[in-house]
């Protein structure tokens, strides 16, 4: 038996929908040569995430083992897949492979960070394969809600992989390549080891429908409204973009695109020749003087994003357009859950201008770009893998996953972040664990999700803010009296007497009684100081704030 | 022409879903006596309200005229409808009448909040009515999702208003009256002016289903089910915690009930009648020595709320109670838009213990309690109003409430929060608009919810918080250098010297070189130590904080 081994190890979208992050190895123990499959982000929130511009998968481990890292390879160009290798280039320093499409998208990543968009190197597709180290790799075409998206055939000494990335079984997806079943069954032919697969909709029941089914139904809409339509889709999604845009052309209608997400999009779709063809668009400028009843815009901003074209709409006006009532809206989306309440606000926005606010709710003028449960077990018997290592997906998605394969009589195992499995024999088998979390984009700087400084700022918001500053003289005694700033707190309580005179008095009479002992020991002092202003807030506004203590000492 | 006007106005529900408070008034313009119809709450969300405890309508308008103000009515004991009556007895000074099960729940509120339980009168339902100025209003039963829900049959001189209040066509609702077509006809055959009208629903397109479809399916899911049985909904809806508790009554299981909320509904369910048979429990002591397999646990918190049972036995332990590989964990509920990332938490949590987790997302083990579109088209058929007042939804949904109102021939307006209606004539008509807003209860404060306070931590927790503290002698001469504090922030970046150390610096030089006018004018020093703290950190790390700025002087 071979002392060298095959490894997966997910670094993120394992136990997560979002910034996905996953490592391959193969070689002696502890000295296998790594690829990295996908370097992708996830959005913050209000709730965990406060004020962090970007959530990263923490890549600590690779960049310590970089040195036996060959190569990243990039499944497709949705955000969550590539939207991290301009941040991580650098820490890396290995070439970043994929396809022409999604190469274009990656340098655009690379230049936002300043980092050169040479190292991205455009490959073609399967059966064109690349090296990197022991692995062989191949782009396998397969349908999803971005142009060019591909499984990857990942080969090495101890058998084939196929990482499947995002996907659906579509065979009619507008643009781009169709699922070829044949291909996929050629490519299996000779026996694969692992098919390490999309989870995100495992709960599906039904066979998803294809993205050629919903042209139809948005014509037949966009055909009947009365005045001015206006369509928002994830930019990235090409097709729905193209399938709006020639609903719109042949309801008699020029067509425009709002919000640059969208416009670069569809330039490099073009550009890259992945978009063959897509109507004729006008300028803003233009849009501005065609009679609204002959206009179509499409815009950027599907899931409520504040600063998108749909938002900025709602709350009036986007490089001068405004709607009006009679006016449709149609979100061609889903929204991801957490983002209702950002949706819904614009709804609500557009309903109050008399705006006709279409919706997916049923399922006609939306199709989901992920596999459903049938398609997962389908894409298994294509395959026929002797594993599957359910990723992409939160604990829940995995663990249905690795259930359904289980009972197909495949191998499998819930591998989380930081699960390290052994791929070698013929079964799954956890080799290890490696420290990984969550890396925040804060500003400039990135910092750890635990570091602290987030959990400070949730503190701040839950509980406001109080800073006491007192100032001592040569001989520790205080000088004048305490003196406070509230942040985010109100400005008085029970006594109706203001709460930073309250305050203020408190603790002005504790630095009067208190010892010289305490009074020479800044410890002490910020620590009893807090404790009074804590309690007295507590007394007078039923709130413990957070509270910073500067004592200043003239000496 | 009468010089008397029959008014409507909304000061919380209209334009939102939560927090309903109905005024109505009958009398000279201005001097018209009122009565409000429910006093509710909703609840705040990190995002728009963080730290706040409840939310309440702001009541200022109310309070200001409450010598005008005769009676409170409560439809039913929702929090949305009845949360707030605690909070403002002291303000508005009148009895609330409720029928028992929801004065009951009422009562609760009063205690609460140290307010007399007397001053909630219970009244039995229609025909008998309660006297209120020039009103009297009755409560006629009709069903929902909390036991004894009531429409109310408002008259006054200017005719008969039938306030819906929240409600769906139930003829089998398991717990409570059933919908008695027959008697809405009898009490509307005379003609009723307006119907008032909850509109939450009014998007789902399928006629709603009753809360007697759901036992059969749930008695098939617990019987099958092979270890621990734990399921959790609202814990007003008594009828569907009945469901739970037969359908494990009827597998052999002990019925457990955990969280306070599900205890206290139940007890106050039977203590007045309104249940009469509930399968026996089991205290949480006994359950623990009960066999896993013969238990199933009722618990509060299907919406995720973190400090509920169902989110304390996701993190490990409820009483002493665990969940365990293999167990199920029901959610018979739905999740609230905004909720989503707290209930997936609990999903997540219990998938890696092992526990199965069954939600409802084909709608098998759940059903609304609120009238879907059909049933809204039946009500306006059975009642034949002269006009439909939408209420209780968000903008969105009081607009297509109106629209399909008035396409079934009947008069309608969109009236959110603080559009006073005049009903008196044919047609609605708008009288006159008065401020509303939101109320936060914040710790032990009433605060504005646009006071600044909710915003300033808002920032604090998008941009972190820095606090400059300099300290100037009796010449206006700075005395030592500036001193910082930050929280929030990362403590370094991009010279890769500790931030506070380059905000120290910066600060000091500045002091060093301010002449003496700046040095003399606290709010022009303020003004620029707090203008280079800010670009010094963003010079840093990419971020303009929130600053403080303490000047100290030693006069």
């Amino acid at each position: 038996m071979s002392s060298e081994k095959l490894i997966y190890l997910p670094l993120g979208g394992a136990g997560e929908i979002g910034m996905n992050a996953y490592v391959y190895g193969y070689g002696k123990e502890g000295q296998e040569r790594l690829i990295l499959v996908d370097l992708g982000v996830t959005f913050s929130d209000m709730e965990t995430s406060p004020g962090v511009d970007l959530i990263f998968p923490d890549m600590t481990w690779l960049i310590e083992n970089k040195d036996r890292l060959e190569a990243v390879f990039i499944t497709h160009g949705h955000e969550d897949h590539v939207g991290a290798v301009g941040h991580f280039w650098e820490d890396l320093g290995v070439p970043v492979y994929a396809r022409v499409f999604t190469a274009a998208l990656a340098r655009h990543k690379m230049k936002d960070r300043g980092a050169p968009e040479a190292e991205v190197i455009t490959v073609g597709a399967w059966p064109e394969m690349t090296k990197a180290g022991p692995f062989t790799v191949g782009f396998l075409p397969v349908s999803h809600s971005i142009p060019e998206s591909a499984a990857l055939v990942i080969d090495s000494p101890a058998g084939r992989v196929i990482h499947s990335g995002d996907f659906k079984l579509d065979e009619t997806p507008v643009v781009g390549e169709p699922f070829d079943k044949d291909l996929w069954a050629e490519v299996s032919r000779d026996g694969v080891k692992a098919l390490v697969c999309d989870s995100t909709n495992v709960f599906s029941l039904h066979p998803g429908r294809s993205e050629a089914s919903v042209g139809r139904e948005i014509e037949a809409l966009v055909s009947e409204a009365p005045h001015m339509v206006v369509a928002t889709t994830f930019a990235s999604n090409v097709a729905r973009v193209k399938t709006l845009a020639e609903a719109g052309e042949r309801a008699g209608r020029s067509i425009c695109l709002m919000g640059r997400a969208m416009r670069r999009m569809i330039e490099t779709a073009v550009e890259t020749g992945v978009l063959k063809s897509f109507p004729k668009v006008v300028s803003i400028e233009d849009a501005r003087a065609i009679p609204r009843e002959n206009l179509m815009l499409l815009v950027t901003g599907s899931q409520g994003e504040r600063r998108a074209a749909s938002a900025q709409l709602a709350r009036g006006k986007y490089n001068g357009m405004t709607l009006k009532d009679g006016d449709m809206f149609l979100f061609s989306s889903k929204t991801i859950p957490g983002n209702e309440r950002g949706v819904i606000r614009i709804m609500n926005q557009f309903s109050e201008m008399g705006v006709e606010v279409v919706d997916d709710h049923e399922g006609r003028y939306h199709v989901s770009g992920h596999a459903n449960r049938p398609d997962l077990e389908a894409l298994q018997d294509i395959v026929n893998p002797q594993m599957v290592i359910p990723n992409h997906g939160e604990h829940r998605h995995l663990r249905q996953h690795a259930k359904i394969s289980e009972a197909r009589g495949r191998q499998s195992i819930v591998a989380v972040n930081g699960t390290m499995i052994d791929l070698t024999g013929n079964a799954p088998r956890v080799a290890g664990y490696v420290e990984t979390g969550r890396t925040y984009l804060d500003g400039a700087v990135k910092i750890g999700a635990l570091d602290g400084i987030v959990r400070d700022r949730i503190r701040m918001a839950l509980n406001g803010h109080v800073v006491v500053n007192v100032i001592l003289d040569e001989d520790d005694e205080p000088l004048g009296e305490a003196w406070c700033e509230i942040m985010g707190l109100p400005e008085q309580g029970r006594s109706f007497a203001p709460l930073l005179d309250v305050l203020e008095e408190d603790l002005t009479q504790f630095l009067g009684r208190a010892n010289d002992k305490t009074l020479a020991n800044d410890d002490k002092l910020e620590e009893e100081l807090r404790r009074i202003a804590r309690n007295t807030c507590n007394d007078e506004i039923g709130r413990k704030p957070e509270v910073t203590v500067i004592v200043s000492r003239l000496s």
